[in-house]
């Protein structure tokens, strides 16, 4: 089957899957900066990211692709999506709807190091029950 | 030998490091918000950081610690450590000493995927001779 022309260009600059074929990728929110979460990409992830204008992602521990929102609706919409120099990291500038983490908060990021141990810096905004009604997480 | 309490809090929320030993690193801007860059850390990276208020990162190509700076000057000054929900991505908060990235942009991510392909959005800011000196990178 031929390529598309954007397939071969994906294959080029963001040829650096690892081993297991995946890239590490960092979601921003587009507009306040806040890093929301980091996942993994494989070469369809990127494709479907692309084709649809949301945000997604290969689960490791589901080994599935994973459209970020498919069970709670906290979909990610892409703004733009960015390689770094080395071409083994994506950054995907987004509009979160609602929360990024399965927790129920805004960014997966919420454990600060402080006096020498790690502090819970945010609190949940929505209860995980409600994200992910009968089932385990997103 | 015994455990400081340090390490032994590091074990606990930060124990999911990958089978190589890394966990992924993202460093940003502190006040700007600013994506710098993308990188790994191992236990002793993290150790190092926190003990000397700067990024140690593990170089995977080099396999070795890497002091980001040490050969550049460009230093990222530790602001503050975070830890995502499932303990396997870590984010710096950073003050930045000049360009993040070794071609002498002030971010890694400076290739864009607009209208079908890859662009470059940003411009060195110091000539990576200038960086390096006689070193092949950073």
């Amino acid at each position: 089957m031929p390529e598309s022309s954007s397939d071969k260009d994906l294959r080029r600059p963001a040829g650096k899957f690892g081993p297991d074929g995946l890239v590490a990728a960092v979601a921003q929110q587009h507009d306040t900066g806040e890093i929301l979460m980091l996942a993994w990409m494989n070469r369809e992830a990127v494709r479907l990211t692309l084709a649809e204008g949301r945000a997604c992602y290969w689960s490791r521990s589901r080994q599935a692709l994973w459209r970020k929102g498919e069970t709670s609706g906290q979909v990610q919409h892409l703004k733009e999506l960015r390689l770094d120099c080395d071409g083994d990291a994506l950054l995907l500038l987004v509009d979160q709807q609602g929360v990024a983490c399965h927790t129920g908060r805004r960014s997966c990021f919420y454990n600060a190091w402080r006096d020498g141990q790690w502090a819970v810096i945010a609190e949940p905004q929505i209860a995980p029950e409600q994200l992910y009604p009968g089932e385990p997480r997103d």
